[in-house]
């Protein structure tokens, strides 16, 4: 059998609670044998969704937590009032080794600071960074950073390299992960300083980096990792999030504007059911907090039981691959800390 | 009869030179009676395409120069080495006042540069930007910076503002165009102090300020007009386009992926034309180079016949509005110059 690994969920996170982490949690629990779970939040909340105490699997437990941090509680407030929050005691399990892993689908600033303060950095990382994956052309590429730093020197976008060329390898299961740095052009010239100095940095590593590459150049599939500071990461993938709903928006209006259209639609239907699942956002759900001493990975605030799940797998890879121990030791290769 | 307006061409310009812009603008002379071309380029290129010289209408005119600036050629060269080229000669009768505007599907570094050197910015602005209509939900908005500059302060960015709701209002008939500033989130504590500080030199405007907006809010049109640093704008633009692009690719691999698809696909093919002609990018062609004092109109370097008219379209209303005098116009009324 595999490696028991242990994972930690924030189960009051998100905006659905324990209504969506439990049953999500309990699912996993039957899929793999290998998995460990905490329930941190509310015993009154997540008794009644487990079932019958008497047969709960020895494999879960529930932890109690008083508190819950608010989905729009400023994180500096979750981050000294909320000391007994399920998410800070599910962060804590991580940093005492009593969890491999952790997953909340709460505040996204309030987990992002509390991660930090708690679990600190990987030596050698000045900020730790979001990052997730996203469908392209030919199969899923990776970007980060996602929004936790607005501002990046280029030696934070540096260690956004290694970290992506870690997590990319082995969530995906890549060898030597194709790096490459979001620009406005792709000859060296463009862009400002702070982008030309990071390429210089990593072109000079052992990383396999492929160059500059345009917001377009995300959807072909041009990088397995594509590195940027938090303000670009987060425009782009929220653009794109954007336009893909705007297409969807007309595509259904063109499909209802006549007669004709309700009729080819309908049989059209299996044809884009098959083009929504292919893109089913769901499938994308489980960011990482990378760069700190442990693993945490952020599910989005809307999350159902699928897309929980996949935060809930992600998390059981980086897991298995140790992450952080393996960020440590790139860098390290590198020769830059 | 309304009153004639000139647009200079350079007719050598883009991938397809004087055989897309020269069919193009005998179009755009039969169907607007106020337009008055200068065609400016290679007499013997562009000769040929315009038939019988006896036969010419008096509203159009060629002429010649003799040098072009290629399509990949450094800024600095093309405004150093270019100075008889049809891209400088067309700006040249701007600043002539012998024509109201020009046009150019040609290398937007060397248009930019050279438009900047030869027209200078209007009064209080310090640099001119590039801006375009995007098709949204509900009708188009408009973005600027889109990659002029990459690094901006924020009075730039209020400039950018005020730009924006001239060309916005002038061009799409909105009356106090809706501004909002591209952030990555709409608290006004979020993204870094450059957008923070353009939000207070703006909302403190006359401007009709919306606030702060994010990537996917361009596509619901939360604003008539976003402003952005030239880095996140050209980030924003592609990254949408990127993602129309795989997302139509995969509809045509799914539509094409079995028998069922191809039929499903030929039935629904009227309903997908539609929604292709209502994104048809030609109809966004012609970005507008703003901030100058006179009317530069950018068209894409792989323009058709029909994006090249539309790009003739925007420079018409843009002359007809006096876009320049404008900007100077509302800037001072805002006490910022």
């Amino acid at each position: 059998m595999t490696r028991p690994v242990t994972i930690a969920l924030d189960a009051m996170g998100g905006d659905a609670g324990p209504s969506v982490c439990v049953p999500a949690a309990l699912r996993m629990l039957k899929q793999r044998e290998e998995l460990r779970l905490v329930l941190v939040g509310q015993q009154d909340a997540i008794g009644p969704l487990v079932g019958n105490p008497g047969k709960l699997s020895p494999r879960i437990r529930i932890l109690n937590a008083e508190q819950v941090v608010a989905m729009d509680e400023p994180a500096a407030d979750a981050l000294r009032k909320k000391k007994q929050s399920s998410m800070r005691i599910a962060i804590n399990l991580v940093k005492e080794g009593e969890a491999d892993a952790c997953v909340s689908s709460g505040n996204s600033g309030a987990l992002m600071a509390t991660a930090r303060f708690v679990l600190k950095t990987v030596t050698g990382i000045d900020r730790p960074a979001m990052m997730t994956a996203l469908p392209t052309k030919h199969g899923r590429c990776h970007m980060l950073d996602l929004g936790a730093n607005s501002d990046c020197t280029p030696e934070q976008l540096f260690q956004f390299a290694v970290m992506g060329s870690v997590v990319a390898g082995d969530v995906d299961g890549i060898n030597k992960p194709r790096i490459g740095l979001l620009n406005i052009g792709v000859e060296a010239i463009k862009g400002n300083n702070t982008v030309r100095e990071a390429a210089a940095l990593i072109s000079q590593s052992a990383l396999n980096y492929v160059g500059f590459i345009e917001g377009d150049a995300i959807a072909d599939h041009a990088a397995d990792v594509v590195v940027c500071d938090g303000f670009n990461g987060n425009v782009a993938l929220k653009s794109m999030e954007g336009t893909a709903g705007m297409l969807y928006h007309f595509l259904k209006q063109e499909f209802r504007s006549s007669f004709y259209g309700r009729i080819s639609g309908l049989i059209a239907w299996p044809v884009l059911r098959a083009l929504a699942k292919r893109l089913d956002p769901r499938r994308y759900n489980g960011a990482s907090l990378v760069g700190l001493n442990g693993i945490v990975i952020k599910s989005h605030g809307g999350a159902d039981q699928i897309a929980f799940q996949q935060a809930i797998h992600t998390a059981m890879i980086e897991a298995e691959k140790q992450v952080p121990s393996q960020i440590g030791r790139l860098l390290s290769e590198q020769g830059k800390h």
